[in-house]
């Protein structure tokens, strides 16, 4: 399957990097095609990456993934441009950090990123989805010593089916993967980042998650 | 010990209740003295609990534990008086949900619950905790398969040892109860409420808790 990958950041080159691992092609979209980061990528990468601008990889994919930082990611969806998300699955995993010092989100409470992109652009299939954790366990999710959760929402029930899948091929457990409702949900899973920064700053590192443990 | 803990809804009750179970002596306040719910709590509890007004339960307590809702807090102590809660740690469990559908906080991103009250009581040693999990698995952690975590933060690192080693005896384990640093931190103990609520609905029960796993 072909995918757009938007940034060239951290987790858009551990997303775009699985994807190319398990038989996929992937184009990493930046600002301008050639950006420096993205042709080391798919130099290291090898067959079925490849780069351009916002608007070459989302073009370019049947699903787009939403891997840059939150607080320009709605520029960056405006460059890619409307008619190459239209009807395609658009995967968010945008956290929303203002430029501050403590860090705080841009959008949160009553609204969230995942509910500004999926206003904005309206015919795309908006699933929020991994915003909850560092990138390397996005794509590895056995390297901790115990199962822990991804989270995932949205407003098109055929999206996250899709969505989930696609995610059980990076090595997420189906019954580890929680469906957390609408797209609303975005705000819960956005908000989250504010907890995960002092777990990370206790714990001593950021390869860490969650696990739920219920009854 | 002797506790004040403000509120009589279902976190006071839990809180009051193991406190007296435990062998302290609580003092459960409300807006006016003689509150029903706070009577049959008492008539419940027996020896070691007592009822009052906010001044009269905070004016008992060697500690005073806020079990408030959330938006009333800040009027709850101040009714509690500051000359009743200074010097005295602290506990705050309140998260400040506003009456909106969908649920909203009162105070979120730049600030929180707690660090307004640290604010508005300066002479009081805050310690926020517990507010992250249902009222019965604050004072009964081992009625999960598995251990999980609690967090705390606050500015007063004697306060918090001291509330460590009364989550200790609520049945915390010592290397469960994860500081997070210094009031700030409760921006996100308080946000993460968006995604416990979420959870919540997905698994269809309000006993689950967090644990972090890590490498």
């Amino acid at each position: 399957m072909r995918f757009g990958v938007l940034g060239t950041g951290m987790v858009g080159r551990a997303i775009a990097g699985k994807l190319v691992a398990i038989g996929h092609e992937a184009r990493m979209g930046s600002r301008e095609a050639g950006n420096e980061k993205a042709l080391a990528w798919v130099a290291e990468a090898g067959e079925g990456a490849s780069e351009g601008s916002f608007a070459d990889a989302a073009g370019f994919g049947e699903v787009v993934v939403n891997a840059t930082a939150g607080a320009h990611s709605l520029e960056a969806l405006e460059a890619a441009g409307a008619k190459n998300l239209r009807g395609k699955v658009l995967i968010d995993i945008g956290n929303a950090m203002a430029d501050t010092q403590p860090t705080t989100l841009t959008v949160a409470n009553t609204d969230s990123l995942g509910e500004q992109i999926q206003r904005a652009f309206p015919e795309a299939r908006v699933v929020k989805t991994l915003n909850t954790m560092n990138a390397g366990l996005m794509v590895a999710p056995d390297s901790l010593g115990e199962t822990t959760n991804a989270f995932l929402c949205g407003d098109d029930a055929g999206a996250k089916a899709q969505v989930t899948e696609l995610l059980e091929t990076f090595g997420w457990l189906s019954g580890d993967i929680i469906d957390l409702g609408d797209i609303t949900a975005a705000r819960g899973m956005e908000m989250y980042l504010m907890l995960w920064l002092k777990l990370m700053g206790a714990t001593g590192t950021a390869q860490f998650n969650i696990r739920i443990v219920k009854d």
